[in-house]
């Protein structure tokens, strides 16, 4: 075994003497990194803690650095994980503290842009590989993908035409908080998921019997795909202990 | 086959030569309407842009007035076109745009009315010929149709009879805020409903009490039909999987 | 069929002369008499309408009470019939303005209590004979009753606790807004069920951590008996269904 | 039988001349002491009542001291029973009042931590032995525990990186309300569980685009465990009846 696949196993998990080391310390990184960005916003943080965080901040960029750099030197395809979907990630993780570095003179802020780093948290579905709920969950979701998108497709459609309709009906009685259809669609969103903040809200008599058949027939529509994923998790776990109770099916029978 | 058939199937995506072209163009025109009424409302738009929406207005209205009489001079019998669902909806869509033409002398606001036009929209609901998951909402749909209505109206009568109480118990307290039974029902509305937006809410002891109580045994009325459209909707979808599996049964067994 | 059966069998709509003409009366009735109740709040409701309500309410007072009276007379056991649901009901909707009339001159404020009218809608309930969809919410019911009442106490118990234990870390934060822990309980309340109306919640930082736990906990608890009712509703229907379908089953083999 | 064996099954409710008496009275006095903490925070007690409640507390905890004492006394083996998870419960439950009367003198308020009593309440969980819902209930969670286990992870996940996301938009805007990534994960557990009190909310044109799409996406995450116990509560309760349907099967077909 060359060194490139002792770097590569070790980095997946793989390898026949670290075993899940690296990886497992990898993710914990990642989680320590989320959590720094966390601990970084609290006010009146001491000055030595805001150094440490600083400094912990660069150690961990560092070691992202040196793993895409090393996935990139030892993956079969560099340019085929390049282009894939978590050395994408990966690359977006580490950019912006980069870019930061080079534009340091420009006093352009790029703290916002920092949040992509949390991007990598999505390595840590790897871990979905310990539980079979994952396996199920996605499962679930090939059966009633179609259905699921035909009902976002949907619920945008009405959240958007609620939107043009009480802008119709409140814009001349609240000008400020229905100022365009932007408000007005952040109302329809805010009310069709119940959360209500109470920031905008209906008081013309026509606008409020508008809402009110609009929650009534439009919470369905937004409510029922939760309903979905979760029949078609219970259907194909039933299937799965159906399998697993009965002998295997005769070869002789072919299926459909 | 003479220009009433070509110009009919051209209009219903059959045409053998155009084939899904003009209907897919008028599709697009149909959102792009959609999409000029939310960006008219925009704050501050510079007048060139201001006056590029009107022209595109009036250029989507022709278009749909020439389709609207197409439509009428080619069905085979035009009478039933204007009076079918579509018919009506296509006309209601064009109808205010030529009104506030004929009374633009009398200072009447048809701006409101305009909002007509996004009936339109439910022309989008062909393009479901694509899916077949609506084909399985609507079978589901069919199935729980009674227990829906049921649940609908038991709704209704809680909602207004839960606003006649609470009236009864707030009315005293806050003169404001629980006027007349009609904000009683918008107040019931928006609490059983969990928006919750805030504007009104009981503040007497009796009152609050009784608010518990009617979530408590409310929220499940309405809650439930969303549940019931999933389970139709998994149990039409696993038949299927079941019909689709198993070879054709014998004819000889009549079923029921 | 002496004038008792006569009058029996029209009131409960199974006359074979009148049919359902008589029963269907009163409940046209019982709805008027709801509707009424809700005008009546109206506010600036000229004389001549407020006038045409109060002398519409005597007359159905008036038609109630001759139906009570009636009931009253022609039961084979007119005991049985005071004393069963629907004749508490039938009696406890006109009893509070004979209790207006006597006390009239003592000042008394009977205008809540005359609500007890709105008792009377749950004779509407026998319109449910129509339609076999209450028959199968009824099945439904009797499945899952013991899960029902289980989770209704343990939700009880959960609001009060979690009313106790937001009370000890809010109270000194805001002793106007968390009072006592009737207070606590009202947030309690508002908040499990999700309507979250903003007129109380919790500032401290323990208090919104205890906040979090226990929306995440306590939201299941509250929210599972919606779906156990309609995956049995949809459970029943299936069976329904598979009986319609198949023979009727040997009598020879005894179930269980 | 010895004195022991008396004491022991008398607690427990099992004691042959006593019967549940003895264990009906305890857990009396369990709900007693919940009732009577909400009592105490009630404004304007008068004050014989104020010390007639005070007088009754220490009645409870001393025969809560006493029940312990004897539990220790009698159990067979008494170290493993104050490691016992209901041993710790009954201990914590009285810690508190002989912990305030050593520190009395030291201005300590103890109070809060007295609501450690409440624990005793999963005492009455004992109580589901008289119904076979807790044991459907159990039997349900023992089968989507790994699926919520994951859902509960990845909803925590979300709502962190969600307060991390929304904390970049709108600190600068509502520098007050949006403090720190603390704020931020309020809003976005108030948000998320649709409760929405409206004390905090983004306001910047970004964050309420990025509310909007965190709301379609993370509703699912959060609402479908309900779905999921739901669905796996009713699939236990149909094999439960075919099991109680059907006759015993044959021993010669080992399962699996």
């Amino acid at each position: 075994m060359d060194w490139r696949k002792h770097v590569r196993t070790a980095l997946d998990g793989r390898h026949p003497g670290l075993g899940h080391r690296v990886e497992l310390g990898l993710h914990a990184l990642i989680l320590y990194s989320a959590l720094e960005m966390g601990v970084e916003t609290l006010p009146h943080l001491p000055g030595w803690a805001a150094t440490a965080l600083s400094v912990s901040e660069i150690v961990v960029v560092a070691v992202f650095t040196i793993e895409y750099v090393l996935r990139l030197a030892t993956a079969p395809a560099p340019g085929a994980y390049a282009r894939s979907f978590f050395g994408i990630v990966d690359l977006l993780a580490i950019a912006p503290f980069y870019l930061g570095l080079a534009f340091i003179g420009f006093g352009l802020d790029l703290r916002a842009v920092r949040a992509l780093r949390l991007l990598r948290l999505v390595r840590l579905l790897k871990l979905a590989r310990y539980t079979s709920a994952i396996d199920r969950l996605a499962a679930a979701w090939r059966v009633v993908k179609e259905e699921v998108i035909v009902f976002g497709v949907a619920a945008l459609i009405v959240l958007y035409v609620c939107a043009l309709v009480i802008f119709q009906f409140e814009h001349d009685a609240q000008p400020e908080a229905f100022a365009s259809v932007l408000d007005a669609m952040w109302w329809a969103a805010v009310t069709l998921t119940t959360v209500g903040y109470g920031d905008i809200y209906p008081v013309t008599p026509v606008g409020r019997v508008f809402t009110v058949l609009m929650l009534f027939v439009a919470l369905g529509i937004i409510a029922i795909p939760t309903g979905l994923v979760a029949s078609a998790l219970s259907a194909i776990r039933t299937r799965e202990e159906a399998a697993a109770r009965e002998p295997e099916p005769p070869p002789a029978e072919p299926p459909g």
